[in-house]
């Protein structure tokens, strides 16, 4: 099963029987040496480690480990207890333990816009994103047809300010303990703080701008406007404060006083799905640890 | 018609009474002026101008006019004829006079591979390149099902080294006179020079190297091998000599040592991609001309 | 003369005899026409071209024309005036000729930072920038050793709150009438809008950020505490909005969570110096015009 | 003593009592344990750890500690014995200890062109590298002026064809002992492999040209005559095979086809010294573990 889902990030690997530990606590010495005495002592060889500490002393310290355990699915739950009770709560830690094996369930939601979705589906379908797409859930009709091919369930959930309460529940409730993560792919419509409450698990969105830059509506028009020679796009997780979440990839373009408004938006979507794309294999690949506003990408 | 195909390269513009003008001749003093004046005395409105010398002076002199004439359709005929006779004769001038509106008939050639197939044939649909999809000739049967939706004829042509010669021809009996340029999407199989005279078109080819780095097979598992930090890809025109013909479009992306090849080859296929679709887009915009072995891109 | 000083931007071209015409008007049919025909009919031989039109029609019209004329020097004033008679006042054009033999006279104003001061005197050295250095102004003596070595007169003009109106003044006397162009090149300090009016000629700005996100001070501060992925810095024209005049250029580079504040604004300064200095060129190679608050770089 | 040349590769540190262990062996489970245990009970606390597996399993293991441990420098003789009897015997590593407190000591080797030669001494003044430059070599006396400011000894050491074998002679008695690292900063004449052996350090090169491609004479012009549409330089560490040495960093710039060579040899020139700065940095703070002829930059 695993193999189907090869982790592609940054030097795949067969994915049984390896898992990744991830944690963050408050900088002390012997971290490193706790967990990798505790790994090593429960059989595991770690495949890759990679820590940042935000002050040389006295700040926060993150870890995201890569180990293989031959019969790491039976022996999780119990590695997991044990890591709780040896080496977490002695260092106050927050972590969280996942096989690579066990790919993401993803659960898109988009509007008419294509690029952003469909690259994510085309990426998958060749294997370049370890996710399990299962189910794309839209406000409008118009890119069904398109869906279809790739085996995911569409889902029309009509919605405007006059019933967006009613669509938000008809979302949470196809959404809730079904996906653990929703990826908004130029969905054009804001959620409110329920909803964000109540799905459960993190959001990812996709701002056509290079954040902070032309935070909020027309980002492309107000880059031509204000004559920017480049223009960019941020994936981000979503927060209350909109365009304010932690931001997780960013990049940009190159544009001249040659282009309109609707190039700006054509060269901007090419920048939109690989930095989106980018941000999902990574959250997917446990590569993520937020911190404050802001994220550590290992 | 025209409003189906708009012109997006840089600043999009309707492409109806839109004609293109491309010259190419020895330097000398007053072309500019006689180029100008001709479209002016025709009733012709400069869009835009674009021109090259290869040297200050005494070198090779080229020249991309766009230009707006009411009822060029109708007067095309003769405006050529009249610039043949009036300018392009005066000057011993090479050139071709297009119209916007008429976008170029394509043939797109694949094996198994789908990133750079799919990536030309959306973009086709949502209107950012300026080209007519007329057929797609793949030697496996792989791609079929991917190709079908978008409503292009798909043509398995299975072809062997010990068939190829049959292949061949059975390829030109779809492509000549149907077509105004072959795009190799990453087809993984070498065309004879018989096979290039008779095609009759251009042909542009997408190389998975950033050229000339890694000529020939396997680029990305020797660029694993060289160590080299980034890697890139290359859209050229096909010639006789292997991967030596004129380079369209080039670009690069970052690698680093924890990337194994197949990595190499996921990160490239961005790039490959990306590529190849500029290098389309400038061909059927008529932005190209070859120049020895060189390309001016206006 | 004009060989110690190539235009080397784009292709470089011994200077002699080589002019510069920038034009701009409303846009209507036979502008490039009216203009080439007037180049030939003077014995000028059209060098390059470039324009641009912000409408397809109806709108603004800006050209650049370089062009070859024996003899240009003796002739030029005459050359102005029939250019302002023939054409210029029957389409309303804004216009200026400029000879590539005379570089630009320019002065840098500089506070404690080196880098960008550095970077322009040493590519000046090199022949790579098309100007004459004819002061630096600094509000500190902390740069006066490094800049000798150059041989160009370095300037201690002490300037604080209590004393900028006199701190001004001094420097408007040493620059009015003496230069072309002023290049704030991390000069830490508001220059007042009389101060603009006064010195009667375009300045240059670097802002340490990608304009307009962080505007203001401290941007790399700002920077890592959003949590971007990116740094990036913008060269642009002074008005009297602060960090609000035309961007004529940015570029941005990668960072991550391993990186500091220092770290970003030491990432930054090498973004800063290149765009600054292309900035500069192109400004120095009458590139550059202005339109509304935006640029166009032929 | 450390605080003037603080670490600022990613993420700069105070490099007192800053330990810098680096390590290399068969892959094998335990490895990050054992040397996470050895530093624990050294009383040293971890910063950062990189390591990397060139398989999942049987290959290479690399790995870069930073630890920090109060009175390094005393303790650091015992500290290196400890490590190779209890750790790397063991496990048969090959490791090497540094202090980053104790800058490496630097000769830079040039010929006429000052562009990489001046951007290393900027750096290291502003403190961005952390190096001692102890004495710059050249078989040309062009730069003797540029370099006496920066209070380096210049030393001229005149080197044909004809007299290259007392000239190396002369330049090993100048290095020998005296540097941990040479950096060729664009030196424009080939060393023998008798040097290369006899100077007993590492030496780091720039290539003007993204290797393999347009490896030896030239690169400008050939990459020119190809028709290529980036230049790039890449920087690598010098073995007898001449271009064929270990890859450190690369990066592009692009370019079209109003580039003549010069143009190109001058954007070139900006890539160059960026790359070899990175390369000197990255060496300078023991990031860069060599394997086969690959690197890996931690």
């Amino acid at each position: 099963m695993g193999s189907q889902y090869p982790e592609t990030g940054r030097g795949s690997l067969p994915a049984k029987d390896v898992g990744r530990l991830l944690l963050r606590c408050d900088d002390r010495p012997g971290l490193v040496a706790a967990v990798s005495a505790f790994l090593a002592g429960a059989g595991a060889n770690i495949v890759s480690l990679d820590q940042h500490a935000t002050e040389q002393s006295g700040g926060t310290f993150m870890q995201r480990t890569i180990f293989h355990l031959p019969g790491l699915t039976a022996a999780r739950d119990e590695l997991e207890r044990s890591f709780a009770r040896e080496v977490a709560s002695k260092f106050d830690m927050d972590f969280r333990l996942t096989e690579a094996a066990k790919p993401k369930r993803v659960a898109i939601m988009a509007s008419k816009e294509d690029h952003c979705l469909l690259d994510l589906l085309w990426r998958n379908r060749r294997g370049e994103l370890d996710m399990s797409v299962v189910m794309v859930i839209s406000n409008h009709a118009d890119l069904a047809d398109q869906v279809r091919p790739f085996s995911v369930p569409f889902l029309h959930v009509p919605s405007t300010k006059e019933i967006r309460h009613e669509a938000e529940q008809r979302q949470l409730d196809l959404l809730k303990g079904n996906v653990d993560v929703v990826v908004l792919a130029r969905y054009m419509q804001i959620l409110t703080p329920n909803f964000l409450t109540e799905v459960g698990c993190p959001l990812i969105n996709i701002h056509h701008s290079f954040l902070p830059a032309f935070i909020g509506a027309a980002p492309y028009r107000r880059a031509k406007e204000r004559g920017v020679k480049l223009v960019g796009a941020t994936a981000h997780y979503v927060t209350e404060d909109l365009d304010e979440g932690p931001i997780i990839e960013q990049d940009v373009v190159r544009v001249d006083h040659r282009h309109n408004v609707e190039d700006l938006a054509r060269l901007g979507s090419d920048v939109e799905r690989l930095v989106l794309s980018r941000a999902v294999l990574w959250h997917c690949e446990d590569r993520i640890i937020r911190f404050g506003n802001q994220t550590v990408i290992f």
